[in-house]
């Protein structure tokens, strides 16, 4: 199926990259560091590093010169999926952590603890999920899965 | 790491079940669509479904008496993710369509293709990811990993 989540799974759908992202997001950028926190095999770790830098959402930067010893940082690519990353830690703070929030982000604008929602870029309404219809994009190929099966015609 | 979007990655990260999700938020409902959609294994399919179901994210509902037949529909739990999903659908659609959205959602009220943004619900101001300060919540359990190493002491 010809579809812009698919493609983004391809590269973040399997356990550790997420997780990588993550780190990278709370400001991680030191292989060491990704490996201590995460626990991760260093061969997978280096593997997992290596595609995001080959799918443009990391880059290797010097940091040191003798020894050379690099740094991965998020490119605009790979920051740009911070809101996807923040409502997936509402979703679980809400429905898995009966403790309560492990981490929570405090909106310096304002000083409350981070909740945030989706609004429309282009009325400024907030959204509901159930206010919207879907359909073909431009980006559609005829042959392609229907989005839908009412739309298959 | 005592942290949700880890937890959240239990349920959904690996392929097929946030493809199933994907599909289950666009209105797709019964296992015959989810196979042919997907064109993943049976076997694959009805493990998936009962892990959503056991998770507390879809329901299994019979739509027919004789013979029974069942349908997945999701809970509130489960509908809630769509915001993660759209965000993560925009985030594709950006990076990696070249010919464009495959898919595109109107926004009802205002009559455009939806591009969504986060907000803030205490302040309703838009969210730009570098305005927020992370912290340890009510759920932080001492000995976790720590937030970022500067918040180990």
């Amino acid at each position: 199926m010809n579809c812009s989540v698919a493609q983004s799974l391809e590269i973040m759908g399997e356990w550790w990259t997420p997780l990588i992202l993550r780190d990278a997001l709370m400001g991680i950028t030191r292989f060491e560091q990704f490996q201590t926190r995460l626990g991760v095999a260093r061969n997978v770790l280096a593997q997992r590093l290596d595609s995001l830098v080959e799918h443009g959402l990391m880059e290797r930067v010097p940091y040191q010169e003798r020894p050379v010893r690099h740094e991965y940082l998020l490119t605009p690519m790979g920051r740009e999926l911070w809101p996807t990353f923040q409502m997936l830690r509402q979703w679980g703070d809400k429905w898995l952590a009966p403790g309560g929030a492990p981490v929570e982000t405090v909106h310096d604008a304002c000083g409350h603890v981070l909740q945030a929602r989706l609004e429309c870029t282009h009325c400024d309404e907030p959204l509901r999920g159930r206010d919207q219809t879907l359909r073909h994009g431009p980006g559609w190929v005829v042959g392609d899965t229907p989005l839908v099966p009412e739309l298959a015609g």
